[in-house]
């Protein structure tokens, strides 16, 4: 590793990223906690650019990112930046521990929305909105937004590829700065427009800003302790339900309407199988639990609702989801594993992952029917390159170890299956609740700090596709080149 | 597919197939059960030798056998044969109903060992020892029988190439009939002495063949309701410690000893790399459960024990480990599906797979830090050709697959995960005993009709490595052909 470098770009990116800390000093103002957010937030902002300024104040003679030092930037940035935002929550007395608020704020910039607050809303409002905006930042990527800002240079690329989720089929990167600002932009609408319609409904101005922030990075915070069931409103409901499932599209489905037509748009086969799997699964849950509820379309509602919070790993709850007949929890489990498309907010394998799976079982069928058949997996039409199968087919049994790993290491914790099982897996897909004692009424502020560091990890290795992480932890890594 | 190829092939291995049912009634001559058995077992015998005779009448012009013949073949054989016996266990009043004689065929056959006879210390003495001979049997594979009995037909290697457990890395069936009889001579030799070193313990030597036979083909089944907890005996535990783990040797390991000396044998990777799983993840259930027993030298014994037994996907136990700390819990879970090594009469994932699996990451991250560099997966000192890297990547997708498809659908007869989980992992993995409320002093009885069909299937799917049932589940497949 090029260690100038990596601490040169580490620290110019953490320069931008300390004017983020500013913005709950904002909101503050309107409720009258500006002095407590100036000395939380206000402080973490100015300690972080100081120090993040005198880091880069040695310019390298040479700047060398390849694609590994750019993943330990990517993974580095992540990590400093929550353990920054845990000092802000220490500061502001809202959470004293700092496991817990280390917790927190990965929970928040991972988009997984796990909380270890008992009490959300006596939280102050500025710390609220902080826990969402983290989900907002992390959602699109926080490397992105710094790319922005900054001239963004050819080596960025190797940056930012570590942060985007899926694997990449398409030539979206052309011109990379143009489309990250028409994605941003998007982002930017499609959240608003979620915002004004939740306020629309029931909402205050201030918790459709949370919701809406929240669902548009698939992050799943909320400011009330029963999530949306608080609402207890259809319409909300629905807002929501299509709400979150349209941020787990890839956002190339809006790029390519917008720039190239709706028809041109919907042609994604990842698209297809997404809706697909939705709406399948939906339909499974809700016949399975259609004589748990009194009324058909009361099951009807939530079993939609959970479906789509969980496949596209936002994590709002309107029902405890624990309760429902154990096909229903199995098929959560599954649709939580799944997650969103690439190129989403969402989290999870990712869609066009299974699909590549899907499809090489069934190359295996017709390989083995006739052995000399030239095997292909295609993707909209495209044969899949070899590398490209390869390296996804790989990535399954990484994401099988890490699950794995992370099951077994909070089993210290748990005396079932379904609750270490299932907080692997939320963690790991960046979901939020889980199942058993982790489900989406119970709190993760009952583990041990241990559990709750081996989930902060799970949750960064899963918003940053494994590689990132593995890389970090791999001895190989760290030996110094010029 | 060629239908009459396939009839007639069938009906000449089935032909040969029904002498196996004459053995138990030998048994039956020195217990008086002679007439019980003839009426059962004889009379199965003789329909199955005539209806064969019958439908093999008619040679086809050509015999045509490609690689998906041979697996719908070794699926129908190992099908049909399941039928054959449960009419026999029927006949013999020892199970009453179809499923569940069907389900205990199965388990017998596929080396899987779960039972659903409440009461076995009250069976007869010719169905006990048939229930463990059809262990012994489909231990090294009915159709290698079949094999050579027969001339063996250059042909035949695509029948027999289905019901080899795992991949073929090497080159041993370059002579194939030789070869199948030394291996064929090794497993009795084994299976002989372990009869023997059982004998000298505190067992009578009926008990001593029935776990003989059921240690050989990796099964399970006991003539105990307490299995080997029964004896109670160091001496039994440690015998059947170290002859589990032995038959879950590849089998080329003996053959490369004998053939080239033993230095040569034992240079096998597969080798090294699952003793050294066996005894690491042994010695972590040890570490795990030496609080929950008085003694560390009888929570030393009965780890070794239980993680030999479930490694080699055996299934014998000597204490309820359903109540072990759930990360032993877990531990034992995952050495169920790693299972023993491919060429031995273990099941599981095959620990020759799981290490392309963990080099195919190691792969991942050095491609990831050097992007230029070639990658290769090197098996034994020799690099992995990339179709066989590629098939056994896709078939970690399969086997989730059906892990998947199994737990959701055996998930409908159970309330907790562990239980329908551990359900699928154990049928799937030919283990026999699962967790939760499948543990090993349960019995599969408590399970409906439609659970006991699924794991049946997923037993038959296991053994015979998934792609003969998913070739039979695919309409394609039964296109006639000539």
């Amino acid at each position: 590793m090029n260690y100038s470098s990596v601490r040169f770009v580490l620290s110019r990116i953490l320069q931008i990223c300390s004017a983020l800390f500013l913005l709950p000093i904002i909101v503050a103002l309107f409720y009258g906690e500006t002095i407590l957010a100036l000395k939380s937030f206000g402080l973490v902002a100015v300690v972080l650019f100081l120090s993040a300024s005198l880091a880069s104040l040695k310019k390298p003679a040479k700047l060398l990112l390849r694609a590994s030092e750019g993943m330990i930037i990517t993974f580095l940035t992540w990590l400093l930046i929550s353990v920054a935002s845990a000092f802000a929550f220490m500061l502001a007395g809202e959470i004293p521990g700092f496991v817990e608020a280390f917790f927190e704020s990965v929970s928040g910039f991972t988009t997984t929305g796990s909380t270890i607050i008992q009490d959300v809303e006596a939280v102050s409002h500025f710390a609220l909105f902080w826990r969402s905006f983290t989900h907002f930042v992390g959602g699109m990527g926080i490397l992105v937004f710094a790319f922005i800002i900054t001239s963004g240079s050819a080596d960025s690329v190797n940056i930012m590829k570590a942060e985007m989720p899926g694997p990449s089929f398409g030539k979206l990167a052309a011109r990379l700065r143009t489309t990250a600002l028409v994605l941003y932009a998007i982002y930017f609408v499609m959240t608003l427009v979620t915002i004004f319609l939740l306020y629309l409904g029931d909402m205050s101005l201030f918790d459709a800003i949370i919701h809406g922030l929240g669902t548009a990075g698939t992050g799943g915070f909320s400011s009330k302790n029963a999530s949306i069931g608080f609402y207890n409103s259809s319409y909300i409901n629905w807002v929501l339900t299509i709400a979150m499932l349209l941020f787990g599209v890839n956002f190339q489905v809006y790029f390519v309407s917008l720039t190239r037509g709706i028809r041109q748009g919907l042609k994604s086969e990842e698209l297809r199988w997404y809706l697909g799997i939705y709406l399948s699964m939906s339909l499974m849950v809700f016949l399975d639990n259609l004589r748990l509820y009194g009324s058909p379309a009361f099951s009807f509602e939530h079993s939609f609702f959970t479906v789509s919070s969980l496949m596209s790993t936002t994590g709002y709850s309107t029902a405890d989801f624990t309760l429902w007949p154990l096909v229903s929890q199995v098929l959560l489990l599954l649709v939580m594993m799944i997650g969103g498309s690439a190129g989403s907010t969402a989290g999870g394998l990712k869609v066009s992952r299974l699909v590549v799976y899907i499809k090489s079982v069934r190359e295996q069928i017709s390989k083995t029917r006739e052995p000399r058949q030239v095997s292909s997996v295609r993707m909209d039409g495209e044969i899949l390159p070899d590398p490209v199968k390869q390296s996804v087919l790989r990535y399954l049994s990484i994401y099988l170890m890490f699950l794995i790993l992370g099951t077994l290491l909070v089993s210290f914790d748990s005396t079932d299956i379904m609750t270490s099982f299932s907080e692997a897996v939320t963690a790991l897909n960046n979901v939020g609740p889980g199942l058993g004692a982790a489900g989406p009424t119970s709190n993760f502020h009952q583990f041990n700090d241990f559990t709750k560091i081996v989930l902060s990890f799970l949750m960064i290795a899963g918003r940053l596709e494994l590689l990132p992480v593995l890389l970090f932890f791999s001895p190989k890594t760290w030996k110094a080149t010029t």
